[in-house]
């Protein structure tokens, strides 16, 4: 087998994708949503993916204007492109693992991710929001925002699993916010970072 | 929605997990799998899963005998529970980010994901190798392995996508090194880093 350079996989990778999909993508979507298949292999992210009106603009408007993002956990963080987010201004934060994140959610009893978006909300800088674990995290987020304690640019709701997860992202699609959702069970910190990247490597292009 | 401590979400997504397959799991790897539909939400792995002789065993007395990890990637390595692997003697490197790797693919004209598990190579410690995302760093590590230079306590290979990752997974298979393998197109950092952790919480407990 013969070495590929990683943009010939990925150019490759992405016309199979192409090839294979059975269903036709929204006008504007389809990087991020075959960016989301190359990462999961899988294509019900086809089907799964849902975006309010003009998402993808209210998106890539905030990223070139400098704005930061905040992650529900440190795998997504990881996964973010921050040198070509930073070349525009923009930070990635996640504040799950901070020290007095910890301390505060063990003295009130509550899930650190709750504390953790209550933190990202006192930032000043418009934020997209994204979340790839936590059902908790998001449903914080939503919380604050009815409360009217934070606007954010757009909110990337992908947590994963059984318990909390669809409803949690239901109450997003019915909250107003500019979103992308994963619906259903599905997500995960991959599925958020690579909503982000597709959004970042759209704007450099 | 009455707020649910994580551990009682966890405990409720894996009786939801169990009530769900449809398949039957082989012994001793019922956690490893389940810990991996609960990081995707995707049932399929209950089939792609594949373990050789033993890997189970080898792999826990590995980690509980104080083994390092090599990751593929910073995103999986983000998605290890390194506070509990620590408490055994264990630690996580990563090489892909390193500048002297990033020098040396550029000067070679190879991929970072090769140079990188060059170095790994070098580690004195008996290693676990967790590929999560590059077919090329689990190629490079086959390549080391027969060449009878690096001996992996296991490998967790669970690459995603399109292009020459089915090919790589199968050359695992067949390498005669112990494995835990998403076969197929299916996989990612989060899957690999999900069965890690199953390895680690379990010898915890």
């Amino acid at each position: 087998m013969q070495e590929m350079k990683p943009m010939e996989i990925e150019r490759k990778s992405f016309e199979i994708i192409a090839s294979e999909l059975t269903v036709p993508l929204a006008a504007g979507t389809e990087d991020i949503v075959k960016r989301v298949i190359h990462a999961t292999a899988d294509f019900d992210y086809a089907e799964n993916l849902v975006f309010s009106e003009n998402a993808v603009k209210c998106a890539r408007d905030a990223i070139s204007g400098g704005c930061d993002i905040v992650t529900d956990t440190e795998m997504a963080k990881s996964g973010i492109n921050k040198k070509i987010l930073a070349s525009f201004g923009g930070n990635v934060h996640c504040f799950v693992g901070n020290e007095t994140v910890a301390r505060e959610a063990e003295r009130r009893g509550v899930t650190r991710s709750k504390v953790a978006m209550e933190h990202a909300a006192g930032l000043e800088k418009p934020c997209i929001f994204v979340i790839g674990n936590a059902p908790t995290a998001l449903m914080s987020l939503l919380d604050l925002a009815e409360a009217g304690k934070v606007s954010p640019a757009l909110v990337v709701g992908a947590p994963v699993g059984f318990v909390h997860v669809v409803e949690s992202k239901e109450r997003l699609l019915a909250s107003g916010l500019p979103y992308i959702v994963a619906r259903g069970r599905k997500g995960g910190s991959n599925v958020a970072a690579a909503i982000v990247n597709a959004l970042v490597y759209a704007i450099r292009r």
